[in-house]
Formats: structure tokens, C-alpha cells, sequence
């Protein structure tokens, strides 16, 4: 038998996500969770390949949409294919947790989901592995939701942060600690007291509790999108998708933290220190990526002279930098980025100024 | 009755050159003369032009190389395809001039011939047409050798000067000088002092001569050469080529100016103001090109945020740039090239570096 921690235990990749700070190399098609980043697979693959030494392949289920269900299933392929789910529509996060819940709850009334990301970076895989089965295990005996809380290494104002509060108990040699409160992304001055303070975590999206739990609080917070979910899974075989389609899109767009997380009485947090990011950059690639000795990540083809601090990516170009400093160089196919890395959050503005000119080639 | 000036009149267009500095747009099978820079015409199209206005096309010769004669041959339609001569090898231009005088005295014994670079822009055509008119001449009255002198813009380092001499008449309204000396490229302080003097030009490679004068010349400077290059031209038909081909690489390899001009007893000049650029960098056709608003030179489809001051190249490709300055941007299909403008004369270092990598497949 498998760890009893985890007996009920179901991961719920969230891979629905879209975003620009990527281009060119992210698309419409080919957003952040299918780029290969760090390492040779997309972050999708490592997120499932993360839950996957915990959980069976057919305890995981990747939530995305139809734009990208094709690319998820080929790059996922011991994931069964009827576990890769595509919405019809983006509504945030709440609708499809709460769809997943309804998912798991009919294979398993004590079904617990673990919400993951697909999107982010962890590189400590050992210690995510161990908080989430101590969650796991705290929420099977105490019921209550757990959320994992990220040590912060600064004061990040791209992050919410999660106040921590007493500590409640252990789960296994695991500290779980009550949360005070969750916070919006905070201005920088209260980012620096958060994290002076020693008493607030960043807020990863990374949550485990019963899908029962989940749909009764979503019931209590949002009671029309419950009744709808639930409307939803009633529909069986080809009246599924039907009513999936017909649904779903009309459904509150809301993220699971402000509908649900900050209204839940009771949730428990466990801090962890697991070399997570969010990878929201070029210019965090660039920091968390291998370099040469003048400080450039750049393809081994590509040749750079008194070049420094530069983040190359051109998979199938030979590229040549002489004197130019903390640059990001992104060649694709059909379009060419050359952007100062410390503006690689703007890349986003340039990416609907091509919409706004009617590039849709390009997006 | 064309001109009487021109009569005689031959242009020996030096197209054989080659070079990195325009890498990777320019090639070993695509250099700097068959680039399209700032028109839409290639250098040696527009080089070629310029004399069209003054002479039939069967009085214009272009001198290359075998890699580059079908190239040539593609962007010069109107010329006579015997008319693109392709050497054997590259032996400097005192060889070609010698074997460009033989073939123009074997068609007239008077023959004045006018040798131009390839790979060089002039915007004031009318006046570099009357210099050429006036030079030929004075050539064809006087018998010897006329230069054209380029005013200098300022002190440059990276071209030979020649020192005016006392004024010699007038060939029609233009006045000739004789020339003092012709100098080597000098160093920076030397160029200040030429330019302040008032009694300098720029040698820009272009000359004008009876061919017998030239030969006669080069038989006293290079008895040698000038033997073999009879023995070259005494081969007829079938021979001819084979000849060429066995003798020509053998030659000793020389500029006319080392060889012929510096030795001349009585040389003149005419002083001409063209607009003259010998485009040595994508530096100088930044300086010569169009640009936008914020002083970027691109191509239309490209987007700039925050940028200024850059020269853009790509020709298929939609390039995005968020916050960079003077840069030189040029995008090909296998190589792409991101440098500061003020280093696009090492340009040929990074080429040196990618021969000394064994990637001759991007030189």
C-alpha cells in the first residue's frame, strides 16, 4: 500500500495561465507553463513530474483550456489523456478548482486536492515533496485547508504574502502554523516590514484540502458559481462537454484566494524554503539560470564579445554579441526581441502595442 | 556624337573586394558591393549607374571574383556579360588595373580608362559625373594621370590622403591641381593637422588614365607584373582563360596606389565635394540612413519602446526593442549580430573568432 498520508491525496495542476512577459517565445499558444525555461523540459512537465514521486498518474489531473490542450497532452504523456482537462473559457482560478472538486469528490468522497501551479520553478523538489504530504496528512486528520507559505528571500512586491500565526501543531516532523491573514501584493515599503517582520510568507497558490471542504466553503462564498459547478458535473457522457461549454464561460471570473482562501475560518500554513519562484521574467531567468564566466546565459553556439550580464535565447540562430551589457536577446521564427533586461517586466507593453497595430501573427 | 571628353572614355568598376565588417549581413559570397545598405539597389548597381549616365554600357567593365560573378552578373543586367570579368584569384588592384588596361587598349589605342570601387556611396551624382567628364578631359588632352580628391568631412583615420599641389588650369569649369603626394592612412593627430591645412583630400580609389600611360608606368614600377600581364593578354580564345588562370594567381599582390601612383612623376587632382562615403561600418550607414524620430534606422514592421539611436537589419523578421541605445541590430537566417554601433568596426574580430571556430558555414 502507498504512504497513508497520501492515500486520498489528488494534484490539480492549475496550466490555464496565459501571459507576455515571455514574448516571443511565449505565445497565445505557447504560453509560460510549455516553454522549456531552465531545464530541458516545460515547466508544466516539471511541475506534474514534481506530484508524480508522490501520487500515481491517475491522481493528477492539468486543468487548461483548448488552446492548449493538444501541447499539454504531448508533453504529458503518462498523464491519461481524460485527465487533462480544457475549459472553453479563462474564469480565473475558482471555477476550475471548483470543478475539480466536483471531479475528484465523485471518485473519492475523502478525495483531498493538492492545487498546484504549473508555471512556477522549484528547485528544492525533496522539501515540496515532504510539506506536501505533511499537508496532505494534516488535512485528512484535522479537515481544515492547508496552503504551503514560501520563505521570502526579499522584499518582492509581485507577490501576496500570507501573515503567519500561532502554531498550531506538527504533521510529522512538518510545523503547521494558523494563518492570520492572507495579503494583495503589497507597496514595497510594507513588502520590507512584511519581510523584516519574519512573520509573513509569500503566497506561492499552492493549496491542500478536501474537495468536500472546498465545495462547501465555495457554497457559502460564491453560491451561484457553486450551484453552476455543481449543474456541470451532474451532466454525464456527452452532455458533459455540452454543458461544460454552455456553462463554464458564463461563470464569476475570481481567483480561489479572494473567493474562498480569505473568507475560510480556519486555514493552516506550512513554511517552506524550497527555491521556489514564479519565474515572472526574462530578467528572473536570467538570475536563476547557469552563466559564463562574464555573466551571459547564452546558447553554447553563440559567440560574445566584451559582452556581460546578457540572457540569450535563439534555439536555432548562431548569435554574436559584441560590447552590450544586461540585455535580453529572445530570436524566434517571425519575431526578435533585443530589450534591456532591467525593463523585461515592460515586454508586456510591447506585446499589446502589436496587438493594438493588428499583429495577431505575432501574439 | 557622344561627348567628345568621354570618347575614349572606359569605367573599370573594382568589384572583387570583400570583407567582414557588414557581417552577417555580408558574406564571403555577399560582400559589402552586393548588399543593399541604403537603397534599394546594391552598392556595385548603383556604382555602375553612376557611369551609365556618362558612357555606353559597352564602355563599362566590372571586375570580380569567380565566387561573386554570378552575383554580379544578377544586379547588372545592362552590362555585357563578357563585360564582368571574374579573376582567378585576389591579387589587390594593381593586377586587375593591368589586366583592365590591356583588354581597353586592345579595342583603342587612346582608351582613357576610369577605375571606380564598387562598394562606395556618392549622393551628389551630377558632381562626381562633371569630375569625371573634366578628368577624362584632361586626360585625353594632357596625357597624364587625373585623381578624384574627396573633401574631407573631418579627420579621418581610415582613408589615405593626398596633398594638393599648385593649381594646374582648368578642365572646363573645374579646376585641376597638381598632386603633391599621396599619403598613407594617418594617425589622428596628422589627420587634424591635414584637415585644418585646407590642402588635403580624401583618396577615394578613383582614378582616371590613358591605359597606355597606366601600363607604361606599371612597366617601370613592376617590370614583372606587367610581363605576365602581357603574357595574359597575348592569349587569345579558348587560351585566354587557362592562361589567366594559371598566371594570375601568381601575381604579386599590390594596390595601384603602392604600386603606380606613389610613383608617378606628375599626377592631378580634382577637388569634389560628393557626398562621398567609403560606408566602412554599419556605424557610418547609421549616420547616412534614414532614421524615426529617436534616431533609429528600421525596418517599418519593427517596434521600438524606449529606444533610440539604433540601426536595425533584419528583412524578415518583425524586431521588438524595449529600452536600448545605440545598438546595431542585424537579424539573418543563420546568424544574428546585437552590438554596441561604436564597436561595428570589430565587428570583423567576432568574424575572425567564428573562422578560428571552424563555423565557415556563417562566413
Amino acid at each position: 500500500m502507498r504512504d497513508t498520508a497520501l492515500q486520498h491525496a489528488y494534484a490539480v495542476i492549475m496550466a490555464g495561465g496565459s501571459g507576455t512577459r515571455f514574448w516571443p517565445l511565449s505565445r497565445r499558444r505557447r504560453p509560460k507553463q510549455l516553454l522549456t525555461l531552465l531545464t530541458k523540459r516545460t515547466l508544466l512537465e516539471e511541475a506534474v513530474n514534481r506530484v508524480r514521486g508522490l501520487l500515481p498518474a491517475d491522481r493528477i489531473y492539468v486543468y487548461t483550456n483548448s488552446l492548449l490542450r493538444a501541447a499539454c497532452s504531448r508533453c504529458l504523456r503518462g498523464i491519461p489523456p481524460s485527465h487533462i482537462i480544457a475549459e472553453p473559457a479563462a474564469r480565473n482560478t475558482a471555477p476550475t478548482i471548483g470543478l475539480a472538486a466536483h471531479e475528484i469528490l465523485r471518485r473519492d468522497p475523502d478525495g483531498i486536492m493538492v492545487v498546484l501551479p504549473a508555471d512556477h520553478v522549484i528547485r528544492r523538489v525533496a522539501r515540496f515533496q515532504r510539506a506536501l504530504r505533511a499537508g496532505c496528512s494534516w488535512v485528512s486528520v484535522e479537515g481544515r485547508s492547508v496552503t504551503i507559505g514560501l520563505k521570502p528571500d526579499g522584499p518582492e512586491t509581485g507577490y501576496g504574502y500570507i501573515q503567519k500565526g500561532r502554531r498550531a501543531g506538527k504533521s510529522g516532523a512538518t510545523v503547521i502554523f494558523s494563518v492570520d491573514r492572507f495579503t494583495e501584493k503589497p507597496p514595497i515599503e510594507t513588502a520590507r516590514e512584511y519581510v523584516a517582520s519574519g512573520r509573513y510568507l509569500w503566497n506561492g497558490g499552492m493549496f491542500i484540502w478536501r474537495a468536500a471542504t472546498l465545495l462547501k466553503n465555495l457554497e457559502r462564498a460564491k453560491p451561484e458559481m457553486a450551484r453552476a459547478l455543481a449543474r456541470i458535473s451532474a451532466a454525464g457522457g456527452v452532455r458533459a462537454t455540452r454543458t461544460l461549454r454552455r456553462i463554464f464561460p458564463r461563470l464569476e471570473k475570481v481567483s480561489i484566494d479572494f473567493a474562498v482562501m480569505e473568507s475560510i475560518s480556519e486555514c493552516y500554513v506550512i513554511e517552506a524554503d524550497l527555491g521556489w519562484s514564479d519565474v515572472g521574467s526574462w530578467a528572473v531567468v536570467h538570475d536563476l539560470a547557469p552563466k559564463d564566466s562574464e555573466g551571459n546565459t547564452r546558447p553554447r553556439s553563440s559567440l560574445s564579445l566584451d559582452s556581460s550580464g546578457n540572457m540569450i535565447v535563439a534555439p536555432t540562430k548562431t548569435v554574436v554579441t559584441v560590447g552590450v551589457k544586461g540585455l535580453v536577446i529572445v530570436d524566434t521564427k517571425d519575431a526578435l526581441l533585443v530589450a534591456d533586461l532591467r525593463r523585461s517586466q515592460d515586454i508586456g507593453k510591447a506585446v499589446r502595442e502589436l496587438e493594438r497595430l493588428g499583429r495577431k501573427d505575432l501574439l
